[in-house]
């Protein structure tokens, strides 16, 4: 899910930037413009999302875009400007699957850092059977735990989310799962 | 803590942006780059950090830099590339107050929509009481809970994380606690 190329030329004005430290006594390099001062800073990304679940049953999209277009999600995408956490996976579960939902806790929590992400999931109580998945979803189902196509789930977050989740349901209690996925 | 200006020009190749809708189906305007397509996204920053305590004391550190210069704050600072949020805020504990901790759970996760931030504050036990302040901190000092200078907190997340931390010590017992700052 990255999608970030390196900073070569200024926000602000336009001219190529350099890495270099900043004069603020900062130690890491950043991309600086030698014009107008300007510091670029780049800093890890959020996706939040959703576990949306009937009784025993789990929502899954099927991915309609790239990367991993063809394979199982669940509904999820990078947090926006202008709403909280739980908001942006609301947000995501309207956008891709269409699904009516009462959002309940926050489940896991992810450092990827490998890709300068942190995952959110919360548990979410599915209202009604009926979806209306968008252009970045070409199908919505519902999975049983056996159902669940393990080897064809799109994001090792998802797969790690899911597999909590149906121990946690199993125990009868939902705890929130910080992990570090490597 | 805003540090964010409008992107005005493109970059990867230095033209001036424009404001529209992606061509992908993206429902948000973005700023696009008329000349190579690059599409700048802008998202919110995490903001990560300690509570660092020693019995019934906690750590504070009074700021050098703007803004808020003069007021005291938990140590704490934007989460980088290259770290968990557990990393990060261990990583601003040791160039602010220059402590020495163990890490414990993740304490209050606050989203601070106004500002685009999301702030993390974890429990940190102080191992020592030796400090050795960076120059982001005038000073580093402990304070019992009715030493705390409640009108001279830098931060309304950081007023909200002690209150709550307090709270729970009296209690014996500590959750995480999730709030939206308004």
């Amino acid at each position: 899910m990255l999608n970030r190329g390196a900073i070569q030329h200024c926000k602000a004005c336009g001219a190529a930037v350099v890495y270099r430290l900043p004069d603020d006594g900062d130690t890491r390099e950043r991309a600086v413009c030698p014009q107008c001062q300007t510091v670029h800073y780049e800093n890890p990304l959020n996706v939040v999302g959703t576990i949306p679940f009937m009784d025993d049953r789990v929502l899954l999209c099927l991915r309609n875009i790239e990367p991993r277009r063809g394979k199982w999600t669940l509904p999820a995408g990078f947090m926006e400007l202008g709403e909280t956490v739980a908001q942006g996976a609301a947000r995501e579960t309207h956008e891709e699957a269409g699904a009516q939902i009462e959002m309940l806790d926050l489940f896991s929590l992810m450092n990827v850092v490998r890709v300068g992400q942190v995952h959110f999931f919360f548990r979410a109580r599915l209202l009604s059977e009926t979806f209306d998945p968008g252009h970045e979803t070409q199908e919505v189902r519902l999975f049983r735990q056996d159902q669940i196509p393990w080897d064809e789930i799109a994001f090792r977050t998802v797969r790690e989310t899911l597999q909590r989740f149906f121990e946690d349901r199993e125990r009868g209690q939902f705890g929130l799962h910080q992990i570090d996925i490597q």
